[in-house]
């Protein structure tokens, strides 16, 4: 934790939004999800993904995984958008919990930061099933993301 | 939890192998990211992902998600070989730690039953790297199952 | 889950509040920590403790196992709010993370439940450090409760 | 992450065992619970905890609280048995299920290794009731520790 003399500048609102979108194209995993960011905010990301059969668990709902992965995302993003710009972002672990069956026809994942700190950030994230504008609670996350410097990433 | 009074006959490690495979086959998710079912025996179930850029993060690791993905679906196979045969499995939670870059190029799911109960079914998932013979554990999770029957969900 | 056929009759506000001090009050370990509850609403239930050194861990805060106690009991008893009044409650398990170092002079657990639901009732608690009238986060935790019936259980 | 050109010296046994005793002892709220060491070695630490009327929840078994914090406790030490003598210890967060009523009339917290990290140390702890030299598991956790170095905290 011996932190460098010289902190970085802070990032203005337009370099955040470009960081979390150049590292976002990055994730080949969201490509492949077909989810796609819908909101960059200090503290705040959200994903959007459309009901996609290819993504289901046994009785047709969206698997699990498939949840806990843009939530994962939509919360680490939520975190970098609060770390200095020389630093990377690695999910030391999360928690999530299913509530609802998944059908869609749209998902959409909120990551918020609940805590940003020097070397840990704390972020949530609720994943909703929206249906005719009405939105019902899926699943929740609690996460803890690293930031990390000096081993060869980037973000 | 006014339990059936007759229990269902147990399974045998043939049915149970056959049931696992029936409902895997159903996770669509499964064949997209190309996991394969590798071992089944009562209260264990190992699933195998060979590492594949479509499934990474921005760093070109394995996505948390992908891994969340195969240790839930690990853990909740290894719950179905210790279920009712008239009882579906839900996934209600669980938490993962990401412990070192997944780069593969295979990956090995360990699920295993912590503590089966007639509602709650706890179980573990580890998540190996495996190269040239050598495994290196990745990833591991804790998990929460439960049994469900009467809601029109089978396994 | 064959449910019973003839739900209970929901509770007024004012049994509800009956029924949580009359559990709380049979939790000694509340007692042995000096924990005091400080609000009851529906889906809502706040504890409040007040620093203590026989609780703390070795650098002089309160030991993150004793914020856990408070947020869990928090969670569960804003669990009970919503139970059938024929249920008990089992805390199936739960995910606390640590933010920053609680001193007091006050904690306050404030648990909320984020889904009710027939069997399992997801809740959430935030524990707060509260000196001269300022609050500071110092953990949050995630945690699944179970509506039991049935095992010779009351709440 | 700019880790310190020279690390300390591994530490002997024999050290590691004064380490864990000397932090354990300064943990006020183990001697509030009754909690003792019984055994330490490298990774792996064991805590143990006679039932206790003042530990108990509402229907007379030991809080889930009490579980968790004698399983944090284990699985702290346990990591510190693994990290460097010039750092401290925090938890940053856990995550325990209960699998059974915890009666006693003895407890212990098996606190293990999984990950050993420069950063991060991921550990585990089993908790089981003995009674009449039979075990039972009745929790079982999964938590994160960081090492922390240069916040004028020791261990």
């Amino acid at each position: 934790m011996s932190e460098p003399v010289a902190e970085p500048a802070p990032l203005s609102p337009a370099d955040i939004e470009a960081r979390v979108r150049r590292s976002f194209e990055k994730q080949r995993f969201m490509a492949t999800l077909g989810a796609t960011l819908t909101h960059i905010a200090p503290g705040e990301v959200d994903l959007s993904l459309v009901y996609d059969e290819r993504l289901t668990q046994q009785h047709g709902f969206l698997h699990a995984g498939a949840l806990a992965t843009i939530a994962d995302s939509a919360g680490g993003y939520a975190a970098l958008t609060v770390m200095p710009s020389d630093a990377a972002l690695l999910s030391i672990e999360f928690k999530i919990n299913m509530l609802s069956p998944a059908e869609g026809p749209l998902l959409v994942a909120r990551g918020r930061v609940v805590r940003p700190g020097r070397t840990i950030v704390v972020c949530r994230a609720d994943v909703v099933s929206v249906r005719g504008g009405t939105e019902k609670l899926v699943a929740t996350m609690q996460g803890t993301m690293m930031v990390v410097r000096g081993r060869g990433l980037a973000d």
